[in-house]
């Protein structure tokens, strides 16, 4: 049984104004946090969870909370809330180092689900580190953080500020853009920097202007543009597969 | 200004069971529609927009009902509702013959923005046809047609019952499967069929039995699998690219 004042606490993580305040984000599902809880057992504050899934799982030291369905509702953020909650603490980012590894670079990436979504596919595709540019979804938003589906513990996410980052970084950068090279002949990149634009405007003018060459996904048929993720997933799949 | 019924019948197409039969759906917003308008302007049943779009668009004999923005919000499924909401005719699918060109088969995709971004993806590669297996989500879901991005208009999309179009068709089958051969050495298709699986699920054994070769995207990191249009997409731009 919760307090009303741990209720409200964990209910004011959906506001990114709080989830800043205390450090501390949220992750629901038996198999996300399951898998959270291998990754980074260090790194979870408390888990709140039915008595029948405490029943089943190994909590390894974790404070544990039993709460009931009603409560349950009450916390979640899922439209069929499940059987357990997590409240994480969040990750230190790290400045990524293009040169050394392949960066992606997000610019205004702004629906949560495609930035859990490209996260995941860097994290398919052996990309440790990921830049956001200011203006993109907020990655413990509990969207991107469902969609990221635990790989937000094995991808580095640091936000740009300004572009300060992509213009102090000085390795080779590719643009994804609809008048560049064929990326089907463009050649393997195992360091540098991929940008990717935001969902309807694309690259911005000052993040093109930095890169050093675009690369395009050529169109066979008739569909004006590919989704953000589709996009991330098709280039990747070319130039590190 | 509408009457209570037209009001009732529009928002009653939300449902699959009145979008059946009736044989219409909705599209919703300034683009989708404009770019609908182009395509099929003989599916259009009627148009509901506000004075602002009524004024600055051209209708090609489209009967046309200028609306509030309390009604439009009373119509609307988005979360910000737009200026114009469309009723259109619901287009008749044809059964797509696989030896001629590649056709993608569907196994279960259910949530609606997956489909409609496969069938957006399907669209930029040149892929006419889909076929979508029973347990598929629905064509005409407010959220399909919105991810399709007017890419409905282009696609075929063809409903099997009982796995009886995958079992009649003779080409070559290809089952994006997780330990298949790798689609970066598996080579071109110009025909034949790609069989998707179900978000969680994958191929169903059923389907999967009636494959004749498994297609593969190597993972370099750690993530347990990708997202099915994501998969789709990059599968696509390897084997039809």
């Amino acid at each position: 049984m919760l307090s009303k004042k741990e209720l409200k606490d964990i209910q004011s993580l959906r506001h990114k104004k709080f989830r800043e305040e205390t450090g501390l984000f949220t992750a629901e599902g038996p198999k996300i946090v399951s898998e959270l809880m291998q990754l980074i057992p260090e790194q979870f504050d408390a888990i709140y969870a039915l008595k029948e899934w405490l029943q089943h799982h190994e909590t390894k030291g974790i404070k544990c909370v039993e709460i009931e369905e009603s409560e349950l509702e009450k916390l979640s953020q899922l439209q069929t809330p499940n059987t357990v909650i997590a409240v994480i603490r969040q990750f230190t980012p790290v400045k990524p180092l293009a040169a050394e590894r392949l960066t992606l670079y997000l610019d205004a990436i702004q629906d949560p689900g495609n930035l859990g979504t490209i996260i995941r596919i860097a994290d398919w595709f052996g990309i440790r580190d990921v830049v956001c540019s200011e203006g993109s979804a907020d990655l413990y938003n509990s969207k991107v953080v469902q969609s990221t589906m635990a790989s937000i513990a094995r991808v580095n996410v640091y936000y740009d500020h300004n572009l300060q980052w992509l213009k102090n970084e000085p390795s080779p950068k590719y643009a994804a853009a609809l008048d560049g090279e064929s990326i089907y002949t463009s050649g393997k990149a195992e360091s540098g920097v991929l940008i990717i634009g935001n969902e309807s405007k694309g690259i911005s003018p000052e993040a093109m202007q930095l890169a050093s060459r675009k690369v395009t996904i050529p169109r066979r048929g008739d569909a004006e543009s590919l989704n953000a993720a589709v996009a991330t997933g098709i280039i990747l799949s070319h130039i590190v597969g």
